[in-house]
């Protein structure tokens, strides 16, 4: 076999695919398009990409260079924006810090990456001050202040973001170097053992740019992204890398809003002042969004919001689109680029009524352009595409993860026989749809028979006066597990435990859920909140702590 | 410094970017949707995929494999279609000949490209059976015929098309290879020396398909594609993979029609029957369908059309509008994907009158995602954005061809300075539109001042009775070098050559073109018509050579 390679000129440009070439148009045809932070401050694409220039001279007086590490610790705003080029674009590497981790998983995750400088936000002096003396790292500190006057701080600083940027060069040289350099870092919080490094390098990012943006721009109209969109990330800028949806933004030259620190009522104040059309967030940002809307009588018409981190429950799909939000979910994970696949309503199908539109809206959805997506058997044979035969999602995408950062094993079991695992257990409509009825490890098994968590959880959520729900599996001498029902009421609401039991029997019979399925009343406890994660998603393994 | 590159999992999959992976989604998402050819077949993208399987066990079996070169002489054909798949995903090279060129030119480029196996429809087996003592590559021989027998031939027949395709097995694996394996190549055709064999990698094709779906689908609206087109290309498969559009309807899930070979009523019945949004062609066509349809007095609103080839004559661009066809310039050329700019009317924009707009959709366009595109001085300086300082496009992106097949040479001319040379002379505005005023070589020169051929051309074509128009540069011994216009009159028209010049004079006066850029009367021919390439273009090398 000829290996029939391309021989290259030898002046011709190789064209490395690197996070720098996204913004090659970006200043050209779009150089007055504007950024806004918080609504407070403006600025253009051309500012922008001076700026970057500015950072990247001025890191470099810091030591940073090709292969160092560089860390940021700030709500979403413009300098964020910065770091997700100016970075890697210097061959650095970014390392997005989830703020949301407890101090002494942050302190594991800064001295694991090897941080050689962190930029912080004030209200994250604290917790630098804190685990400051266990840093094996030694990075040294910028400070990330909005303006205002440094606070009393113990940390020793190298200096504040805007005074190095204002002082430095805008003439820094961005090289060319190899595409599988690493870009960005940053830790999966997993429910057990300590948080693993992801790793994206720049081929990674601009493949996930252009594959998205394809699957994002090209329905007809609904659940679609165009050029003349106006984009809110709702998503925390630490959270894999928003779901890479600011460099689509930069690619497409979207006028872009950073909104800083997350509040319902200033995230619905920004979306009317700068006319936002286009976000993304998890389930329960949504719901607060909603919440302070209707305090507020707002008009949501006209906002395209894909949901994700967690599933899109109908009952809130159903609220947002009353509201006259485009409201759809997309899927993916911190190992998947993120995003591999959207529940956009497919080309030329009309639901026939609104719970079929639901349904499609709120599923896992349909893969991205160049993302294999397959459910497979446990030994690894593709199921029947029938939306009842239940199997792990597995994937090959252009933009995966390759390995965890120093952890061989972990890295061998997420690719075993050279498919992603994602451990989500889903199903496959013939229409292509998708849908996850359960983590691997919260399939609740019965007597045998195999129940989905989260499908009892919807239903439940459904039962009037409920507001959120939490199913896990316990124990049981007989059964080997039963299902158990964590459930928050709605303030003022009496729900009692046979409401929802006579619902969800309801549910078997019309055949929806097996008998097994329905949790004892015993086994339904009201709780005051539902114990989440960092980024925002049910904590099962605290749930089943405190049920044994 | 550090390489900082991400160590991969064993089991990790590297993704190569080939061609099969554009069909990653295509059956499984889109497995009912239709191709249509001549509108008298149709079959669907399941059946496709499975036809592909077959083509590659049928190659097989007469001896191709990785490495080897499969070239196709066909009309617009489902099997050309199957072959721009088929053929590059089993490792072989796809060579689309192009038929329009001389028997001896055809000779050459089969002899350049070492074909193994030539698939021939049977409109082509005159040229062959012509040309076969020469060929030096000895291919095998496959007709590709329409059902109806095989004609007398005195090609000995490896087999037929047809017949290979039903007997063999679909089961064909697709095996994973190097992303830069040559996955496509064809010859431009220069106006000086022989035909230059151009090549595209796997990774090329599947850069460009994402980098014009990107550009092309992003659109809020107008100019744009979106996944429920109906797409019909009117430019032929064999001339740059017929702009590499065809796999971007297969990726997106297009339903596409192959209407065989072109004749205008046959072409617009197409459309109609078949519901054709989405198309493109040269100018010359474009041209032949408006005046085929102006006779059936048939409504063409809502065809999407990019032309390409040459310059789209704002004459043609009010036609094709008033007609109610979305129409709109792309510019490339074989060496570049060909897509790198496309002439979308730019976001937010409202032309200010339709002169505006049609100045808009004729202009060599703005660049399409990830392509640097500079407009240089001859020591590559850019040149200000101003609409009037001329220079020469040089661009890079991430698909433009990286060598001609065998000429070190003019390979290296090619990518002068890392970038590569389009020899096209063109202005840049502040907006961003590109608009060519000539090539390098076309460029006339008189007392010392640089006229453009293709501005004078675009005036006199704007005079009443005026059909079609070129004008090249001729010995002067006075000025160097003066304009003289070769023009076609519309059938019955009377032009006289002071009409033309009374009418370029009012340009003068109005300081759009300068004095002496207007011929001399009788630098003025009457002429039948004009010369033109294999690919429609005005052979200017003709011109010159009749005119010495």
């Amino acid at each position: 076999m000829q290996d029939n390679l391309i021989t290259a000129a030898q002046s011709a440009y190789a064209y490395p695919l690197l996070v720098k070439q996204l913004l090659i148009n970006s200043v050209s045809l779009y150089g007055d398009q504007e950024i806004s932070y918080r609504g407070q401050m403006r600025y253009t694409f051309r500012d922008f990409r001076g700026r970057i220039g500015k950072l990247a001279s001025a890191l470099t007086s810091l030591g940073a260079g090709h292969g160092t590490t560089v860390a940021v610790m700030d709500w979403d705003s413009h300098r964020y924006l910065e770091c997700y080029f100016g970075v890697p674009m210097m061959g650095a590497t970014l390392f997005t810090v989830n703020v949301r981790l407890s101090p002494q998983q942050i302190l594991y995750t800064l001295n694991d990456a090897g941080a050689d400088i962190v930029l912080f936000h004030p209200d994250f002096a604290p917790v630098l001050e804190q685990i400051r003396g266990e840093l094996t790292c030694n990075p040294r500190f910028v400070l990330m202040a909005d303006g205002q006057n440094a606070p009393e701080l113990t940390l020793p600083l190298a200096g504040e973001y805007e005074a190095l940027v204002e002082a430095a060069s805008p003439d820094f040289v961005f090289t060319d170097f190899d595409e599988n350099t690493k870009a960005a870092t940053f830790y999966t919080t997993g429910t057990t053992g300590d948080p693993k490094g992801v790793c994206y390098s720049h081929r990674d990012i601009v493949l996930h740019t252009l594959a998205s943006a394809t699957s994002l721009c090209s329905p007809r109209e609904g659940q679609r992204m165009h050029r003349e969109d106006v984009y809110m990330p709702i998503t925390p800028m630490f959270h894999v890398l928003a779901w890479g949806i600011p460099y689509i933004a930069m690619m497409l030259g979207l006028r872009t809003v950073l909104p800083g620190r997350y509040a319902p009522d200033a995230l619905l104040k920004l979306r009317e002042t700068e006319k936002v059309t286009f976000s993304h967030c998890v389930p329960t940002i949504l719901q607060m969004l909603l919440q302070s809307a209707q305090d507020g009588a707002q008009d949501l018409s006209g906002w395209k919001i894909i949901i994700g981190g967690s599933a899109l429950p109908p009952a809130l799909c159903e609220a947002a689109l009353a509201r006259g939000i485009d409201i759809f979910a997309g899927y993916g994970m911190s190992e998947t680029g993120p995003i591999v696949s959207l529940a956009q309503i497919p080309p030329g199908c009309t639901p026939k009524d609104r719970a079929e539109e639901v349904r499609m809206r709120c599923s896992t959805g349909r893969p991205v352009t160049m993302v294999d997506y397959r459910i497979v058997s446990e030994d690894m044979q593709d199921l029947p595409r029938d939306g009842k035969s239940r199997g792990e999602i597995v994937l090959r995408a252009p933009f995966l993860t390759k390995a965890y950062f120093g952890k061989p094993q972990a890295s061998e079991e997420l690719w075993a026989g050279g498919f992603l695992h994602t451990q989500d257990v889903a199903v496959m409509g013939e229409d292509g749809f998708v849908q996850i009825v359960d983590r691997i490890k919260d399939v609740i098994k019965t007597g045998g028979e195999w129940v989905s968590s989260i499908e009892v959880e919807n239903l439940i959520t459904e039962v009037p006066g409920v507001q959120e729900c939490a199913v896990i599996g316990v124990p049981d001498a007989k059964w080997g597990e039963r299902p158990m029902a964590f459930v928050v009421r709605k303030a003022g609401a009496e729900v009692k435990p046979e409401q929802i039991r006579d619902q969800l029997m309801t549910h078997v019979d019309s055949r929806r859920i097996s008998k097994y399925a329905v949790p004892e009343a015993e086994r339904i406890a009201f709780v005051e909140a539902i114990p989440k994660t960092s980024v925002g998603k049910i904590n099962k393994k605290q749930l089943r702590e405190e049920a044994a």
